[in-house]
């Protein structure tokens, strides 16, 4: 008799996922190996942002009250104390009738309470510049601590280190950071009919482009990958191979092999290893027969052997985990709106994951990869996102709004649109 | 005097860059370390897909002729000859009144012209099966070449290598892939103000961010890096190392040093080394003083000082480059449209690249990640998007639709929505 499993709904799989991430111990790295890691402490400011009163133009630094009068016909002279630059410290005080030359970032003289742009004065050789209009005391003054106070939180922990990421650890001294290791995911393949990319085809034997596909998909998410070739189709010997691959790694992924049928036995080794079932079932088209396990603190993921499920399965199980484990706050695939490019008019009970690309000519539209049948490999080759469809009674017309998930891997071919100018 | 700059449309500055594009050397490599590269050659299909006529399911492979008359109540019986798995070949003929188990992914026996689910069929143990209804000659058989056929292109020259194309080079037996080199790129900051991220903070200065941003960026775009530490204050020799830089990388980025003043004094460098310089001022806040310049084939980018301005400068311009000269025929950032969660009422005459995040609530809704002050280098931590405002009279409300560029750095926090159920 066939095995009766209960669907569950993909944001339920998720929950659950989640709650048997890994914790992952930290490690300290230099700041430029931190790249696409995730931080494991809230990262704060060393100093006040400016630390000190600062100019945000090149231009004067001035006394407000002396401009008192100042017009276009009435300019008031100012005596040239000093150039200040930026990195350096100012020499001298501003006083009644003097002005300091004062470049972008560098510090308020004493004595100045406000800034005068470069184009805004005249100068000539004889040591003294013009003013052309009144300024206001604490004009073109950007306070100390105005945008951050010392021991300010700048980055929590959970984020991912992205380079505005890396720009802030930078600016506020980090030149070590704490992060979560990378979990080392092992991976392997079943199925009798697998050959290697390298080997020449044999009649009734497709290549292996899962394992492959899945191991570019682990980078991706931050993982440390160890590929463990294909199962042996022996259960004693599979069940043994499967044990010892889990001793070495947080996670093992198995591809192919989770079907209801006779010849998948991938449910029996878990049985054989004791683990605990989590689902092996989802309410989701390509890739229901997704399943996981646990045993202790390792977990299994079961993949589809078909290629488009499998990678549907490890953008909404996998990848997450694999993120979540780093203590990544945001481990899920970003999620946008399009208008659908194309009818999905047969209805479907599950939710249905389109390999689909987008473009925007006005609104974003999403449009299918190509022909959407789980056997289509190709039009993984071609897909940037996946379109979300809802499972229900009805299908979907062109012109609908749907969800879709980002996958990280998209450009673009256009440059800046032609400016569009508002009020033009 | 003051040099008068004329400011050029961001699209047009891009589409110069991409004009001075590097074209790099090819190099073949393992599929496994083609990760993130482009191919440098059309990729065709080894072999027709599938290979052979398949079965999409478990299930039966039967003379659809043989299943006349079948029904709920009055089943044919047909005797089974063999199992067929998944990469094995078939070893009889399927004759009438016979039928060969078949599972998914397996070669349909000669003499079958259909293919019955394991469902909806029964077997006893007398070594014969039951079928329940009458098959379609035709039915359920995948047939040979019905996705593509040998020698078709399935991946095209200039198509970045990401998880679903390693899936298709793998399918389609490419163990060895064609790509384009990464190009070198020299980063070398400009400032005497700055403090290299280890270093303790000193009255006037600040940390070197921009470097270490930048180099992030770069490697995101694929490129190889080298940091070349500081330029030097004096003139000769800041000449003379630039154009040493220059002999060993690509191109060379240097942040800093582009505004007009006379502290800054990039443009001489470029004066001096003889480059031909393409612009050194767009039509953008920040980053208007963002300059590019060529010497013979290699190509300088001056990025602005000013950590936002770095950044957006990097993105629009030197990161399009960078793909470009990889052949990367999707080099620039890929666009959406989002509508603004706040108003940006003042007009400017210049395109805002305003950083920012984006939630879905409905539709793709944009936010400011902060307040952008182009001082502000924290909210760069925070963003995972440009809003584009085009520049114009009018400024713009919360609720206008707007064009958003994704930075590939963005994750969710949230599992996939309750699914909504269409028709219910």
């Amino acid at each position: 008799m066939l095995e009766k499993r209960k669907p569950l709904q993909v944001r339920d799989a998720q929950r659950m996922m989640l709650e048997h991430a890994a914790s992952l111990h930290t490690e300290w790295l230099p700041l430029e190996k931190a790249a696409g890691r995730v931080l494991a402490e809230d990262v704060t400011a060393d100093a006040a942002v400016p630390p000190f009163d600062r100019s945000p133009y090149d231009g004067y630094a001035v006394r407000a009250e002396d401009t008192k009068g100042a017009g276009r016909d009435t300019p008031v002279h100012l005596q040239i104390l000093e150039t200040i630059g930026a990195g350096s410290v100012p020499d001298k005080e501003v006083t009644p009738g003097t002005a300091s030359r004062i470049m972008t970032g560098a510090m308020i003289p004493s004595g100045a309470d406000a800034v005068i742009m470069l184009e805004q004065t005249s100068n000539d050789t004889s040591g003294e510049m013009a003013v052309y209009r009144e300024c206001a005391a604490g004009e073109n003054i950007v306070r100390k601590a105005s945008e951050m106070a010392e021991g300010e939180v700048v980055v929590t922990k959970g984020t991912t280190v992205h380079p505005g990421v890396t720009a802030v650890l930078a600016a506020f001294g980090h030149s070590r950071v704490l992060v979560r290791r990378r979990p080392r995911i092992g991976v392997i393949a079943t199925g009798t009919e697998l050959l290697e990319p390298h080997e020449a085809l044999e009649t009734g034997k497709i290549r292996n482009s899962n394992a492959y596909m899945v191991l570019h998909q682990l980078a991706e998410a931050g993982a440390e990958t160890v590929y463990l070739g294909k199962l042996d189709d022996d259960l004693p010997s599979a069940v043994r191979s499967t044990g010892d691959a889990l001793e070495s790694v947080d996670a093992l992924i198995t591809t192919g092999g989770v079907s209801v049928g006779d010849f998948d036995f991938l449910p029996e080794v878990y049985k054989q290893l004791g683990a605990d079932v989590l689902f092996n079932k989802i309410a989701m088209r390509p890739g229901s027969v997704t399943s996981a396990a646990v045993i202790g603190k390792k977990v299994l993921f079961g993949l589809s052997g078909n290629p488009s499920a499998c990678f549907v399965g490890f953008e909404l199980f996998a990848g997450p985990w694999i993120r979540a484990s780093q203590g990544d706050e945001a481990p899920y695939l970003q999620k946008g709106r399009a208008v659908l490019g194309e009818d999905f008019s047969k209805p479907n009970p599950f939710t249905r994951f389109i390999r689909g690309t987008f473009h925007d000519s006005g609104s974003t539209v999403c449009v299918p990869a190509g022909m959407d049948k789980s056997q289509a490999v190709t039009t993984l080759a071609h897909t940037s996102i996946l379109i979300v469809l809802p499972g229900g009674t009805r299908g979907y017309q062109k012109g609908d709004e749907v969800d879709i998930l980002y996958l990280h891997s998209s450009g673009s071919q256009e440059p800046l649109h032609p400016e569009k100018r508002a009020g033009s």
